[in-house]
């Protein structure tokens, strides 16, 4: 991949010629969310580019759908395939090239591209997508032996179930902010002695308020109530991907949660980052997932066996006081589970998947504990803390904290990242 | 209340006068999908009357939103908020009465009338709301009870959170229909033998299907993330009810629930009744729910001891052969949660409840067998037969079986009802 012709793009952007991520923006010229992309510290503003005048010519899979890129959200774009996605990032990478062969549509057309390529810093961005239904998975391996031990014992530290199928719940999709958007911690019922008897619950602030590492996965192409996806097919019903933080409070989780799963513990937010690195840019990051010696049933059964991405992951918090400490340095490669066979399983039975819908990936650890992508795990069980730059400790957030999650792949000046996934902690309300 | 003018409405029937249903219709004159309410055996098209000359005199509520009664779905209706229902109604209900003021404008005008009265067989009836977020809670105590038993014995039957909180999880939105629409068995993994070790399952169409009897509650005012409702606002976030029939796949269910719950034992299908029967419809029908001797948390105490709808309902089924069987007749009043208070829960850590949500009551069984609303139950987990007519039995779901839900209340004349709640068994996918 060449480099680009847009100015300041440093060799450590996650958003190099190579990725081209869709993410949706307003500007203080436009007010109203539509789609963009980012290059380097950049967008391109897609709606400003739409009116160029040969804009048909250079991107006929628009033709007739121009509005796509003037939506509130990327559901549009999503549902018109992967085939269409691959088109036109290929033909942004082309405009963008400094070899482009089309100079003059962008690069030497200074009233269009004073107009549509902007400063990422002034623009807002927005959710990217219209999210309908929300799925946590519990594919990261290391994290679900690592949090079954702390609950069953290292003998039942996973369930019979887990190697067999990719354990997954319905999350709330109502909740999902995109990165920026502050996160105040929730109240809930927490059992703060949970040996005595009568159990006695009391309601206040969480405080054992945790983060969650994940990777999310966006529907492009859905399916019909009924008709499963088959996992050779999966591919072409992922749209792109997302960072993901599942935030999770655990006192409230620990009490709540027998027999039907997570519900207030999880359901007060989810942080997403605003840039949807395609599917296709993740493919040359292919690597195979944790071994699974279990015989599969057919429908699990992928052709391939690189089916996860080596993405660098890494998880910073920043404590009120201003001091940053990378708390979390893995690889979303740290899975059991593919998304494709986690659509396959997921639509099994026959329940419909629609564009925008969001699937975690679980919280991803690799097998060393500087790895674990969860407070949780790191002050193993909230048992020891964690050091922290400036004097600091932690086990669970304090308000005031800012957590930023960073992922990226790839070879300086061709990066292909998520940028940041960023929430800060504010005080709960009174009740 | 009196009577109606419109001709045929039978004393039985669950649309008197005193109900006055919302759904979403489609005819054969006007295809796109839009408001109705139910009358006797017939509809009130909306669309059709807001073309009535004096119809911002009558509906001044609608003033500069007359497009809300052509939308495809209830959700704009609904966010108008509860006092707009009540109005709204009134005045249909006045336009409906035998000793309408006002009979030039719907009874003596024979143009608008023969245009908005239809009947009932001669529209479709749709999902009557756009469903965001779809929520099932544990509140129906007899089955939580029963079902406990069967899977831990009298003595573990109710977790300790039970009698704290509303136990409930995130259901699957997307695969909500309305009544009438056909069910397709759901292929899932299955552990056929679950003593045999290392455990296997297989792959292959539920042998376990089973149904779930329950009251549906749809959300109107939404709340702002991060802004708990309080109890004693929370009859102000409901626009009103429907049956449920949550389709569970037993077998399913019990390989995959265990650490994060139910998941595609749930999500292929929900079915809910397409008439929504406001809030206030119920008012007169309220009653106490199950005691519940347990302290509560101060969030979930109400003013009130009311909090319940005593609705008198049964489950049919059909078999194949056409012989049909009430297996069940209990009533909703058999719940040990209400709305209330499950709205109060589910938003105390923040979570954004939109309009359109549904809440679930989750399986409503009375204290005797012949009230249980599952069949799990009512085959004593699967080990009994359940006696039909035509000499049939069953401990589960057949091919070819069909499931009607009805919920009445009030008395012959003014019965305040949702109709029916019907799905038909259709044979699994080859794999």
């Amino acid at each position: 991949m060449s480099a680009t012709w847009v100015p300041g793009v440093s060799p450590d952007t996650p958003f190099s010629l190579a990725n081209i991520p869709f993410g949706i923006i307003s500007t203080s010229n436009d007010p109203a969310p539509h789609a963009a992309v980012a290059i380097g510290a950049h967008v391109l503003d897609l709606k400003v580019l739409a009116t160029y005048s040969k804009f048909a010519e250079l991107f006929p899979a628009f033709a007739g759908k121009e509005d796509v890129l003037s939506a509130p959200t990327l559901n549009e774009f999503a549902a018109l395939g992967r085939e269409v996605h691959r088109d036109v990032r290929g033909t942004i990478q082309q405009l963008l090239s400094a070899e482009t062969t089309n100079p003059e549509a962008l690069r030497d057309n200074d009233e269009l591209r004073q107009k549509a390529l902007l400063s990422q810093r002034s623009v807002k961005v927005h959710l990217p997508v219209s999210i309908g239904d929300y799925t946590d998975f519990y594919a990261g391996y290391h994290h679900a032996y690592a949090v079954g031990v702390m609950f069953r014992g290292p003998q039942h530290a996973l369930q019979p179930n887990y190697t067999h199928l990719p354990v997954g719940y319905h999350g709330r999709a109502s909740s999902i902010v995109v990165s920026g958007t502050p996160i105040c911690r929730p109240n809930g019922q927490i059992l703060l002695d949970p040996t005595a008897e009568p159990k006695q619950p009391i309601t206040g602030p969480s405080r054992r308020l945790d983060i969650e590492l994940e990777l999310g996965c966006i529907i492009a192409k859905p399916n019909r109530m009924g008709s499963p996806i088959k996992i050779a097919d999966a591919e072409d019903h992922i749209f792109g991907y997302v960072l993901l933080n599942d935030w999770s409070a655990r006192d409230i989780q620990t009490w709540e949660y027998v027999p039907l799963g997570p519900f207030n513990s999880k359901n007060f937010a989810s942080t997403i980052s605003p840039w949807v690195v395609l599917a296709d840019a993740l493919e040359p990051f292919r690597t195979r997932p944790i071994e699974n010696k279990t015989a599969l049933q057919g429908y699990l059964k992928d052709g391939r066996e690189d089916t996860v991405f080596d993405i660098e992951l890494e998880v910073d918090i920043e404590t009120p006081q201003g001091d940053t400490t990378t708390i979390c340095r893995t690889s979303s490669k740290n899975l059991m589970w593919s998304f494709p066979q986690m659509i396959a399983h997921h639509s099994l039975g026959g329940c419909p998947m629609n564009t925008g819908d969001l699937l975690g990936s679980g919280t991803i650890s690799g097998p060393d504990p500087r790895e674990s992508g969860s407070l949780l795990e790191l002050s193993k069980g909230g048992k020891e803390d964690i050091m922290l730059y400036g004097m600091d400790v932690r086990r669970f957030l304090k308000d005031g904290d800012t957590i930023t999650i960073r992922g990226s792949c790839g070879k300086p000046g061709q990066r292909v990242g998520f940028g940041e996934c960023i929430g800060r902690i504010e005080t709960a309300l009174p009740l």
